[in-house]
């Protein structure tokens, strides 16, 4: 096991190396949050480091500094590839050779082709290079949107909804505080706290006013907040939340999700959870625009109120949008389904 | 460990009698299928019986039956309490005595008060007795249904529906074959089989035409068929699948649940299975005529076509019917939710 991808020792690193990277999630957007931890020639964790804001030294750089001349010899263990090229910073492989380390380990290469070529750099300078130790767990955890984003050139958009067991997002009379439990809405509190922009439809701000902050479940502002997005044509009250000073927001008015997508882009929202409403949500979905459902489902039932979702462009069950369940979780008695839809 | 609930040779006898108890379920109502395992002296299973149908032997005495002379000095293992009384058959308690058993070790006890007290009149007679192994396993499993009937009086009914993740049970051209993996439906149609009957409302028999029989995936029917009960006023034409001759059928002419609750109990359904539609199930659940809900949700989104529910007489956010999810599992790629209602 020793050596390989399954050696336990490295499997442990690269889990503090994720612990590092989900740290810094939010804050490194358009650069993908990665997180490093160096091992001396013992195998002892002698530096782990997390990618700074755009700019500022990425993960390797951070956790060679920690570690100092132990870096010698040693191990790098990386969620990405290295990056082989000059950006705003230097190579990382030019670090990695500088320090001296023996061996590079990572979970995922970088699809990116102008970063790319780090493994190859790296061994051709002698170092041995082991890839995809933990590879699932960094590219559906912290590095997901950034490896869509790489791969597309657009954001990667979560879809989330709470919705009772069969399906209704509120009451007949419109009431919903709460559906979902504490649980759930500390969790999509923490999901906002992290991503780059949330995205509302302006029918959900006329409706239901949120903040679209994040917040502790006191209500005190989170340490990062992410541009509020509102979508739609048509007057919108200034005095809506969403206007407040709490977090910077941005009215687009059109609802076509691709031209809602090419403007998140060019403002470097790698990361976007939509939250609303069904309308919306459809629009989106039919227009291949969503890349993960997450739902909250609690064990309630309505039976009757707004569905989560609707004008989704499916008409006959031949046309259902078929997903792949990826995980179930309990979450303070609610099941939690992220779901990824399978293209078409 | 040993001699007390949490032995493991206990459990494992006891997971043997839950077997031979689920082996009969579907056979044995009014009566509770209940398995019982006899071991001998020395701690060997050397007798298994389950409940026979209505008016042939209970499960101890058929377990006694196939371990004769070995019983003595052994244990019976039960996954209820022993009955005392003279019903269609002699007490349980006068075998188990009669056999020479030295321990009886059972799941849950009998709520029964006619029944009750066998546990009592064994330890009287001086032997050991040992109440709770697995108890969990055989009060949610193949006893549940009949613990509810022996408390209440009236059948333990399962609301059954398969919809899309998004709570639709067809799309908007009603086309719903099929929403549910082929693993969901194997499942339902073994769950059919086990039952005492199935009820659908009329406008499911005049829309979807269902044969509300239980069937292999390539159509054959099982082994048992279940009563099939349309409930509803207002005609129905004569060829409708579920007036063939595959399995009796009932046709009550009211929708009102407690009244259809009191027919099946008078016909000793102890076990009924709500199949459909969104109306009916709606009251069902507002009448608190639902006593589990088993939910199979595709991974799927239609974003239109039919609720899974309606009409259930909550009109705001604080009326919602609550339950407590019991159980989640994926069956074939769907989310299988398994939710107790919470009573008001």
């Amino acid at each position: 096991m020793r050596g390989t991808a399954e050696d336990p020792l490295l499997a442990a690193a690269m889990d503090t190396a994720i612990a590092a990277s989900v740290a810094v999630h939010g804050t490194t957007s358009p650069n993908p949050p990665v997180g490093c931890v160096v091992l001396d020639a013992a195998g002892e964790q002698v530096g782990v480091g997390a990618t700074q804001p755009p700019g500022g030294p990425h993960a390797e750089v951070v956790a060679l500094g920690a570690a100092g001349d132990r870096a010698r010899g040693g191990t790098a263990v990386v969620t990405l590839e290295p990056c082989a090229h000059q950006g705003r910073t230097p190579p990382c492989t030019g670090a990695l050779l500088a320090a001296g380390v023996a061996r590079v380990v990572y979970a995922v290469s970088d699809p990116n082709e102008q970063a790319a070529g780090g493994a190859e750099r790296l061994r051709a300078a002698g170092v041995e290079v082991l890839a995809g130790v933990r590879a699932e767990a960094v590219r559906r955890g912290p590095l997901r949107a950034w490896l869509h984003w790489a791969r597309t050139g657009t954001p990667h958009v979560t879809w989330k909804f709470a919705a009772s067991l069969d399906g209704r997002v509120a009451a007949a009379d419109g009431t919903s505080r709460w559906i979902s439990s504490a649980a759930s809405r500390a969790e999509v509190h923490q999901l906002r706290r992290r991503v780059d922009a949330i995205v509302v439809g302006r029918n959900t701000v006329l409706v239901d006013d949120p903040q679209l902050t994040a917040r502790e479940p006191d209500g005190t502002p989170l340490d990062r907040q992410p541009l509020r997005v509102v979508v739609g044509t048509g007057a919108i009250p200034g005095d809506r939340k969403v206007f407040d000073d709490a977090a910077p927001t941005l009215w687009l008015r059109t609802r076509d999700p691709r031209a809602v997508l090419a403007e998140l882009a060019a403002r470097d929202a790698v990361d976007v959870l939509l939250e609303g409403g069904p309308r919306l949500a459809g629009a989106f979905l039919a227009a291949g625009g969503v890349h993960r459902v997450l739902a909250y489902l609690a064990p309630t039932l309505l039976g009757a109120g707004p569905a989560a979702l609707a004008d989704a462009g499916v008409s006959t069950i031949a046309e259902a949008l078929r997903c792949e369940v990826e995980d179930v979780t309990l979450s303070g008695g609610d099941i939690r389904v992220s779901a990824v839809p399978t293209p078409r």
